[in-house]
């Protein structure tokens, strides 16, 4: 990881090599696809990636990581935009955004740290993407949050506290297990309907030669 | 559900009762959290909540519908912001957003159609929260969609295409699998820091009178 601050081509070289592998865990998924409900844990018993151990941690880590931490004070103590929540998003050495949840201030239920840090990186390089970049959150990324770095092409994160720190002040951890439950048991009820006109405005984007794909 | 597009009294009481139901929900959660990584399934084994059926759906659930995939259509196949999604909000029987995706055009990873009328709809009510509202979207919610619509207390999802009919394309379904995953085996590595230095901003966070809360 250390490698990723300071060697902006190897950095690239490894955001590429990343690419194909994202690519290959693409097909790899389709292939166990099950419809509709989510088979809980399906992926973990056919997963072909091997677990990755826990990498080295630099000063550098360590000083991104306490930027964050001074934001979620500022969010969530002393401006109150927000809860307590920070973030800082690096590319390449380079830090592209650093800032707190303002869910409050903003009234958006989306305006988590990490989710406003990847906004605001994406912005600036002109792209969804920002391939390989390290999130450092002061707080176990909840789903929404991780489904972001998902998308963004975000190749690490590190976080501080554990949901099991702040478990009775805010639903993230109830979310991750509310998506392991069928929809007929959601919090939210869930349900399907006009499947077929969807899947009509599918097929049309499918002949496109050059539709929008991310 | 049709009852919600007639009543606005009868939405407003339904919204309070759903929020003591979702503190005892938070609270239910709460004594089955087990640290950081996510047990699979563990809220499935416990959970108090009975499966819900699938509701009545009405002409205003598919006039609705309708929207959501015209705007599909525009943003994938007419004007190309991003892929063929598309989302209406609806609360106290008002459409308060209608979007597509936008992904592309923004160079916003959380552009998706679900965010996008969550936003819009949370702007126009000035709260992060709109309780009751329902959600109609083109296509199966992705968990990062999800999870937005869970933070903003939406009370219905209606989707039209399944993760099946575009699993080949984009990566919702896969995104679903990771979470199930030991961090050691997501598809994004993550690593804990530095939770002593995060805990000691939530000890100061619980000591304030008005924490920003939500």
């Amino acid at each position: 990881m250390s490698l990723l601050h300071g060697d902006p081509e190897l950095a690239r070289a490894l955001a590429c090599v990343r690419s194909v592998a994202r690519r290959d865990f693409l097909f790899a998924g389709a292939a166990v696809a099950a419809g509709a409900v989510i088979p809980t844990g399906a992926l973990a018993e056919t997963a072909a990636q091997a677990a990755k151990p826990a990498g080295e941690v630099t000063d550098e880590d360590r000083q991104y990581m306490a930027m964050a931490l001074d934001r979620m004070r500022e969010a969530g103590v002393v401006n109150k935009t927000g809860g307590p929540f920070g973030a800082v998003l690096v590319l390449d050495g380079k830090v592209l955004a650093v800032a707190g949840n303002s869910v409050m201030r903003d009234s958006d239920p989306s305006a988590h740290a990490e989710v406003n840090v990847l906004r605001e990186a994406c912005r600036k390089v002109g792209s969804p993407h920002v391939d390989g970049a390290v999130l450092y959150s002061s707080c176990e990324p909840c789903p929404m949050c991780y489904s972001v770095a998902y998308w963004a092409r975000v190749g690490k994160i590190f976080y501080g506290a554990s949901y099991a720190d702040y478990g009775d002040l805010f639903d993230d951890s109830n979310i991750a297990k509310d998506l392991n439950l069928p929809y007929g048991q959601r919090h939210i009820a869930v349900q399907q309907i006009m499947r077929p006109e969807a899947q009509k405005v599918w097929e049309e984007f499918r002949q496109l030669p050059d539709g929008a794909r991310y």
